[in-house]
Formats: C-alpha cells, sequence, structure tokens
C-alpha cells in the first residue's frame, strides 16, 4: 500500500471540475477582464460591467439602514443561529413590506430569507430539480441560472426577449418549447440585462401562458422598483392566482448593499398549488443543507424596511435615470454600437455591437478584453448573458465616470475603426 | 393544453424532496424536540442540544469584534460585492493568523473565506466529489457531512470512534475500509460531539495513515483552541508536509458568534499536492457557484483577529472548563447515564443511555422526546450522531441553567426508572 507520498488518490475529473460551469458566470467574466488590465495606464478604472455602484458616493447607502444594522449587532440578541427559513419577525416584515403592492395578502410562512438573491436563485433551482424535467430561461439572461441548472438534474431550454418589442419575452416560442416535463419559467423584471420593464399587460400574459402549460413562474425581482420610464414596476406576484409564482429578490440592489447578502425567496401562491405538489417542503429541505443569512442583518430587516426614507430612493431613481439618459446619448456617439430600446429600469442597457465597422475586433469577448487593455474601461461581453456580438452597459456608477468611460469608448472605437467606415461618417 | 389550472407539472418526486438527507441535520432534529415542549411548563427551555451560548450573557463575543464590524460598516468601503474567494486582506490575515502554530506559513491564497465552516464543509465535499469515488466519515461524527455527501456523488464510509481510547480515530478500521476510490478522511478536532482533543502523537499517525492510503485528511476544526484538559490544541495543518490537509474552521465558536456566518477553507499543503491534482481550482470553482460571506464581515477580520483579547478567551475556556466539570460530576449522579470520557475540548460529551434501567422509554430519541416534554430539557438524540442509545450534551450554557438542566434529567430518570433498579440504588 506504500505510495511513497507520489500517488494520491483525489484528482480533479472533468465532470468534478466546476469550471465548466463557473467559466460562465459573469463575475468569473468580469475577473477575466479584469486581469486585462493594463497595468501602466493610471487612469480611473471605469467599471461598467456589473450592477454594484456602492463604491461611489453618491450610491451611499441609507444611513438609516446602517443604524439598523448597529443597533442589531450591539444588541447582541442575534449572535445565535437563526431558523433555517429566517427570523419570523423578519419574514412578517418583509410580507408587510411586499403586500404594499399586491392584490391579496402574503403570510410570513410564504417568506424565505436567503443570502442575497444569488441563494434565492440556488434554493428556487434545487428545489424544483428532478431527473428528466427542464426549465425555460430567458436569452439573454443571468448566467447563474444556467449554472445552477448545469450542477443539477435540469435540462434549460431558452426562449428568445425580443428587442423590438421592448425585450418583452416571446410568448410564442415559449409555447414551443415546453413541454410535459417543463416545471418552470423565469423572467427578470426589471431586466437585467436588457434594463426594460415589464408592463402588467405583459406580466399577466406571462402567468396566463404559464398556466396553459402548467409550469410556475419564477420572477427574479432583484431590481424591483428601480423603474424609471413609462412602465411602473408591477410585481409578477400581483398574477399567483393565475399561475404560482416564486419571487427572488434583496436589499442588494434597491438599497445598494450587495455585500450584505439579504435576500429572500417568497411563494406567491394563493391557491396553496405549491404546497399540494410538496414543492414547499423541498424548498425547506434545500435551506436545511445551505449556509443561512448572517442573523443579525436579518434582526434589522425590520427597522431597514420601516425607516429608509422615500428620499433615499428618490435620490437613486434620479441617478439611475440620468445615467440611463446619458448612455442613451452617448452611445449614439459610437457609431459601431446601437441601442434598440432606451433603458427603463434596472442598472443596465443591451447594445448591439457591429464588428464589421471594427478593422481588428474578432467578436465582443475580443473587444471587451481589447477596451480593458487599452481604456481601463470595463464592459461585459453579451455572449455571457447569451447574446454573442451585443454588449451589457452597466448606467449605475458616478455620472462624471459614466461620462469619461462612454468617451473612452468612442476614442477606442475610432482608433479601431475600418478605415472605409471612418470615411462614411466623416462625410 | 388547456389545464383548467387544476394539472401542473411540478411536482416533488422523492429523489428531489431534500426532506431525506435533510432530516439527518442536528437542526432538523432540535426542531423536531423544540416541537415536542410542553407550553404549560413555564420553567426556563433548557438547550443542552446544540453549540450555540450566545443567548447567554455570560458568552456575550468580545467588545472589540463588536467594535471591528461597526467600524468596517460604518466605512462604508464593504457594502459591495466581495470577490468569491474572499478580500485579500483577510484571506492574508487569516493566514497569519493560523501560522502562528503552524511549522511553516502559510499564504493568502491558501485561504478561501466562507459563511461559517457549514459552507466551508459544503465547498470540500463539492470540490472533492466524483461518481465512485468515497469518503471516509468519524461514527460518532456531525450529520451535516452524511447530508453534503448524499446529495452529491460520493459514497460515505464510516471508521468508529474508540470511546476506550478516549475517541480516538480506528486507525485499523481507516486502513480496511480504504480502497483506490477513497479520496479522503474526515476528522473533527476538538471533537464534536466526544469532546475530546486529539494528541500530537495521534494526529501524526493520522496523517501517516493518510499518505499510505493516498488521501487527504479534511480536519473540522471549528472548535480550535476551545480545549482546556492535558492535550493542548494541535492544528491538524501542522502534518501538511506528510498529507495534504483541508483545514475547515470559521470565528462562530471560539468568538461565540455563529450567526456571523463567517468561517474558512484553508489548503494545508506545502507540497502543493492538491494544486498539481486540480482540486485546488475545483475549490474555486465551487466557490463560484455559491453565496459569498457577507464583505463588511469579511472586512473586520482583520481587527477581529488582532484586537481581541486573551482575557475573553480565558474566559470562554474558563466557562468551558467549568461546564465540563459540572457535566462530568452531575452526570455520576443519573444511574441511567454514563460517560467514558471526561471531556476536555469543544462544548459537548457523548454519555451512553442504558435504556434497560428505563420503564418505558424504548431508545434514545424516545427519552429525548419525552425529556424535553417533562422537563423542557434538549438533549440531542445519539442516533443523530451516527451513535444509536448514546446522547450528546453541552455544556456550553450558563452555568446555572446547566446544573438546572442536569438535576432536570435526574428527575426525569428517578421518575423513568424501573422499580428494580430503583431498589438496588436505594440499598
Amino acid at each position: 500500500m506504500e505510495k511513497g507520498g507520489k500517488n494520491w488518490n483525489f484528482q480533479a475529473t472533468q465532470s468534478q471540475d466546476m469550471s465548466n460551469a463557473s467559466a460562465i458566470t459573469v463575475r468569473a467574466v468580469l475577473n477575466k477582464l479584469m486581469g486585462n488590465l493594463n497595468k501602466d495606464d493610471h487612469r480611473q478604472i471605469i467599471p461598467l460591467g456589473h450592477g454594484d455602484p456602492s463604491a461611489f458616493p453618491c450610491f451611499r447607502t441609507s444611513i438609516a439602514a446602517e443604524d439598523a444594522l448597529v443597533d442589531a449587532l450591539r444588541s447582541a440578541k442575534y449572535n445565535r443561529y437563526a431558523p433555517t427559513v429566517g427570523l419570523l419577525p423578519s419574514r412578517r416584515a418583509i410580507a408587510d413590506h411586499l403586500n404594499i403592492d399586491l392584490p391579496y395578502k402574503l403570510s410570513p410562512d410564504d417568506v424565505y430569507i436567503t443570502l442575497g438573491c444569488t441563494q434565492a436563485i440556488e434554493i428556487a433551482i434545487t428545489a424544483l430539480s428532478r431527473p428528466g424535467a427542464n426549465i425555460l430561461l430567458p436569452k439573454p439572461g443571468f448566467p447563474y441560472y444556467e449554472a445552477q441548472v448545469a450542477v443539477r438534474c435540469l435540462e434549460a431550454r431558452h426562449f428568445n426577449l425580443l428587442p423590438e418589442s421592448g425585450w418583452e419575452v416571446d410568448l410564442e416560442a415559449v409555447e414551443a418549447l415546453a413541454d410535459e416535463n417543463t416545471i418552470a419559467m423565469v423572467i427578470i423584471n426589471p431586466g437585467n440585462p436588457c434594463g426594460n420593464v415589464y408592463s402588467y399587460e405583459h406580466l399577466k400574459k406571462i402567468a396566463e401562458t404559464a398556466r396553459r402549460l402548467g409550469i410556475l413562474v419564477i420572477a427574479d425581482e432583484v431590481y424591483n422598483h428601480l423603474a424609471f420610464g413609462s412602465n411602473p414596476f408591477v410585481p409578477m406576484g400581483t398574477f399567483g392566482s393565475i399561475a404560482p409564482v416564486l419571487t427572488l429578490s434583496s436589499i442588494s440592489k434597491r438599497w445598494i448593499v450587495p455585500g450584505w447578502r439579504l435576500g429572500w425567496l417568497v411563494t406567491t401562491d394563493p391557491n396553496g398549488i405549491l404546497q399540494k405538489a410538496g414543492i414547499v417542503e423541498s424548498i425547506k429541505g434545500s435551506l436545511d443543507l445551505t449556509a443561512d443569512p448572517v442573523t443579525f442583518i436579518q434582526g434589522a430587516i425590520p427597522q431597514i424596511l420601516e425607516n429608509t426614507k422615500v428620499d433615499f430612493f428618490s435620490k437613486i431613481i434620479g441617478l439611475l435615470r440620468e445615467g440611463a439618459d446619458t448612455c442613451w446619448d452617448k452611445i449614439k456617439e459610437i457609431p459601431c454600437i446601437t441601442c434598440p430600446n432606451k433603458p427603463e429600469g434596472s442598472m443596465f442597457v443591451m447594445v448591439k455591437l457591429n464588428v464589421a465597422l471594427l478593422e481588428d475586433i474578432d467578436d465582443d469577448m475580443d473587444f471587451c478584453l481589447k477596451l480593458a487593455q487599452e481604456e481601463s474601461v470595463i464592459v461585459l461581453p453579451g455572449i455571457v448573458v447569451g447574446l454573442r456580438n451585443w454588449l451589457r452597459i452597466t448606467f449605475a456608477i458616478e455620472p462624471s465616470a459614466l461620462e469619461d468611460g462612454l468617451e473612452r469608448m468612442k476614442a477606442f472605437y475610432f482608433r479601431h475603426a475600418k478605415k472605409q467606415a471612418m470615411n462614411s461618417i466623416q462625410t
């Protein structure tokens, strides 16, 4: 049996190595781009790649929310483990908070507190997985869904979002894709990566489609209330009586605190269908097998929800609207990218990249790698969210940095533009 | 396709329902016992079932640790997402902290910050899983390992801990169980559930056995430094040059803050074997697919490790030693339970239950359910940690509550004792 320390039984195999699934997450690609920055460029790095403006002073979270955390911590009541489903008063506070916008009342039992929306996604996918089942995901979408589906017993099928119709769901495609093994469809509203906000009518049609197909709707509302265009934010749970809804969200985006890792999974299911189908038990079982959110942050939730003033939210919405306007205007000055719809929500916009206008750029990934290297600007390649030769740009950063970043993209374009294209523009 | 809302495709199946795996976690069983409490008993509930004394004022965490958290939060530097492996200064601080007790130097790259030790277990098991492989787990042990193994591509095989030898690992059994598909063995030191602390010599023998078998050692040291008997705490990483070690730990137990959810997975592998085997990449990939620890708590780690005074640790060790003494003495007064070894570490002791002395108690689970109902005392049935008709008792609670709880257990015994047994004791 002596192996002389040379032979070891453990060896990562292809199937074991998680890097296939994880390579497609947003953060893995952003890390790759950050690795391509030029260290000799001493200008500010402009992060247009992710939805986290918390580092910019103008996006600092509400002091009331910070105070709530400090109070909870100093009380010494929350150093202990929490129940796996979350602290009851916090579940109640979240239910009450969501009830403001719903036509019926959620109970605390409908709310499961999670480690940000990330873990809410993980729990939803885990709880629904079974061999042979499939789930419908939007394209473009958020690749953490694909990554979670890849490591579980589920098949992913993709329906398109339609840029020509304000990134609405292609409901005919949904009907064509679904079969008796389809268990759910995912929508993200307000939209990541597209910056759209669905109308009441479109959401109702989604619910009706889900009901016809016998599937539930997973509504990712992590950007809830971050809407500043013509459509107000309408929670998918509004239509929970048509088809059951799992609503996933967090305080990460609205309060600009993604690092606090506090979110929720909510069953909006007034007819109790998820309960009868055993999905509720499956959610609880999945929660027993993962780490819990920090107890004192849970403990602070009632105060955070109650004490954050409308001024704070108005300021954030104002900044996002201003950013969206800037983006919309500046993008028109960069011939190689076009934007089908002005963003009206979330923190992002999708723009189409025309590589034919560029001399030495192969595709969106190549564009983003060279942009990082030459201009210290980080933008997410569309391939990561499912659309090759598109780009996802965030407008949720400090206004002056956003202008600077878009100016650099313009300079990058003119440096790489094909001569022919240049001529046609200059004339 | 119209289903009239009656038929839905999603339905939890046996394989999907996580309740089989989760039913065996400690917290699921404790929840069951709590559900059996008698609401008309207005005495204090005595929680001898779990390792979380944070609710008792004498076990309040260090104010320096609280201050570190408040400072990190108020700085507004840590509201953002953290890298999946953790913040670099915090990884460095943890490496430096562990290096004090190691014969060689860990680098920050050896440290991955996790959501408590719970997520460190999850990541270790996920990163090592591959079809056909098996892992050796201690019996008695910590059932979260079994639960994680059950939902992944791994087979669990159990080796005994030997009560007659201070709960040392039965190394002959380990050699007999292992084959070429065995990838790792788990040890928990200081011991949960047994309260033992392994000697330097025994740990060295474990490493030598692992090397012979070509396996790595997963060392769960969540109770690190909570040792108050004859053996000092020796980190398994001391023997990392014999066989590679994954050390799992957290601040939960030593700082009495399980609700802060801050732990680490550390590769103690001076020969770089895990790197070569692809395990390091697999760990990083697994981390990309789970939620991260809260950023500002990570940000506070350097201050927490630096500023917590020795007085705090001495006070906690003093309370645990006092609790262990009380337990050891009081257990002798309860004829139906016997304790093979006085606890010298962690927060627990294992005692053997002699149901033959009891009139109407079937087994350990029955004992615990009735004890909860009649005496409002929560004790963990041994079956949960792998030993039927044993009990795991924590001594990590306020001294007066501990005495009260053990007195109630004594009263419970005398109420349920067989008459014959009673007579033999009274004479």
